[in-house]
């Protein structure tokens, strides 16, 4: 049978209880796949500054870099909110990012048919949204240097940061948007400020030479704040979006909510060689932490994400996404994405009830 | 009586219809109150550039700079999509902003009782909504140096941009924001994105300094991607919103076409001292430019702006006002905020019926 090594970073607030319901469900999976997991937890975020002082311990990443995949819950809270830059759970995971050079964010938004009354944007504008945003997740604005606080000519003080790709950057994050976009329906949208930003210009020049290596995918263009708008007027006009960093931190994030169930959405982080990142959209919502009530879907479901672009295993991803579909199907919500006649369940019977189906 | 000079720039596809309808609606709410306007249109954008080969001549700037307000039309269009960039009508924009140092961007977004179905967000989640953007307008990523295409260390080409704020820039328009929250519910909603960028923990430690003056107004602080988020989930619990100039571009359109209707939003962008300047948010929408289609009320409304925070004439702009209003409530429609039952007019007669309830 086959054996792949998974990292756990359960992280804070409800990870740890959605990272435990996706470890049972990639167990059984991957038992009736064949497929044999070896699990290690390791700390991170907020519970690595309790333990240890920093929010990504040089051991994770060690751990992480020299396994398979690595699943991750959520970190932060307001517990640790005023922590200097060095010192905050998000620096942890922009650090995990880097190490692991995940450049490619992949980030599905999704209104499933079961759910379009989660959505806050009128059923006919909700129903059948599907898009994939496709986020440069290790460049631009969050990495460029120079960076940091001084002082200008009139010795005013100033904050800054430095938005910049480089060609090789735009050309790996085009390949997989090009590539993701034509698994799906061969449309890809590129957003950016071309109009105003060097750095778009540059970004929309690298993206339509790209193109020329695929012929069969149909390229658009369009800027950035046209894009916000455009998601809220008409999201099925979306198949795929491949965007810099800062927007695709931005614009991912609004897709997630057009749907209205950001409970139920996985991501993926990937690079050219090396384990993946996996890991639920959703914050780590510490006014619900251990209270058996987050919705652990979307961590089940990133870990189907892991199962099919990290390690290849199609069939066990299937399983877990049928599994997740009989689940409400059958009636059963978390408290995020209830509605009147269904069945209210926690996380842990949520997780039982995948199961069941998987 | 008194005697106000306004630059007129007509700029680009429905520009010119728009801004006709304007002229007329303040020449009569001004000769009401005992004002008079001196116009003089001068031109921008695209047909400046197939004019005189610049998007903002000097006369233009200058005949601005020497008016006591300014009213723009909309510019830009296909043709000159491809231009480089000292060549774009946008680029016109951006020198025009900068040369009247107009700061501080208003945009409204509020969704009138007469138009909550044109947004695609449900009724219940629409109406009421009433939201306040205060944009910095020049500074930013838009204007940072230093910005242009290089090479890196590894010879690889890059294109590069500079996010920046110094502490003047700021707090001036923290000022602005927090007066403006006064005016209206008392709260002052700060977006940003401290947890990863030094430019933003800047603005958010100076918005907090400048805080203290203001001990009547409640402020809050929120990371752009949750911002994004929450204009679709609750826009209703937004009162003003203040953020940086790039962020600002993106949550204003977001949250304009929340609305459903941005044929109707107006803006305003202010300075220290100097005239304002005054335009509708939509684009120049060549593809229904002289066809008498274009709802020309996001002009007229910016006209009011341009009364009240450009000229401080209240009664005047209250007048325009409650004339939209009215026009409105007759069952006047232009094409983009038809509905059954309605009456649907062109961009000439929603101008005249405007006059007739001025
Ligand atoms: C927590 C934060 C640093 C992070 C980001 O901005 O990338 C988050 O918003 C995300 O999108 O994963
Ligand atoms: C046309 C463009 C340069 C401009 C901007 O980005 O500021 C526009 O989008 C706006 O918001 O007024």
């Amino acid at each position: 049978s086959k054996r792949y090594s998974i990292t756990l970073l359960p992280g804070d607030g409800i990870g740890p209880e959605v990272i435990s319901v996706a470890k049972n469900v990639l167990n059984l999976a991957g038992s009736l796949e064949g497929i044999e997991f070896n699990f290690q937890e390791m700390p991170m975020g907020g519970s690595a500054l309790d333990m240890v002082g920093v929010p990504l311990p040089d051991e994770t990443l060690l751990a992480a870099k020299k396994s398979d995949a690595v699943l991750l819950g959520a970190i932060g809270g307001y517990k640790w909110d005023k922590n200097e830059k060095h010192l905050k759970p998000e620096t942890g995971l922009l650090q995990l990012r880097e190490g692991l050079e995940v450049f490619a964010n992949l980030r599905p938004a999704t209104v499933l048919p079961q759910l379009v009354d989660a959505s806050t944007l009128k059923k006919e504008v909700a129903e059948g949204v599907d898009v994939m945003v496709v986020r440069e997740l290790t460049g631009g604005i969050y990495f460029g240097k120079p960076r940091g606080f001084g002082t200008n000519e009139d010795g005013e003080e100033i904050g800054f940061n430095t938005e910049v790709y480089a060609t090789y950057e735009v050309d790996r994050i085009a390949r997989v948007a090009f590539e993701t976009a034509r698994k799906r329906h061969g449309k890809l949208c590129s957003v950016d400020k071309a109009n105003v930003l060097e750095a778009s210009m540059f970004w929309r020049k690298r993206v339509i030479s790209i193109a020329a290596e695929y012929p069969d995918v149909e390229l658009s263009h369009m800027y950035v704040d046209n894009a916000a708008m455009q998601l809220v007027r008409n999201p099925k006009q979306f198949d795929t979006i491949v965007t810099n960093n800062i927007f695709g931190d931005i614009l991912s994030d609004e897709a997630s909510m057009i749907t209205g169930s950001i409970g139920m959405l996985p991501s993926a982080s990937l690079g050219s060689s090396g384990p993946g990142l996996f890991e639920p959209i959703h914050g780590s919502a510490p006014d619900i932490a251990n209270q058996d009530k987050a919705n652990p879907l979307a961590t089940v479901l990133s870990a189907a994400m892991l199962l099919k672009y990290g390690l290849g295993e199609e069939n066990a991803a299937k399983r877990i996404e049928n599994a997740v579909l009989d689940t409400l199907n059958k009636g059963f919500r978390t408290g995020d994405i209830y509605s009147a006649g269904n069945k209210l369940v926690g996380c842990k019977e949520m997780g039982e009830e995948v199961l069941k189906s998987v």
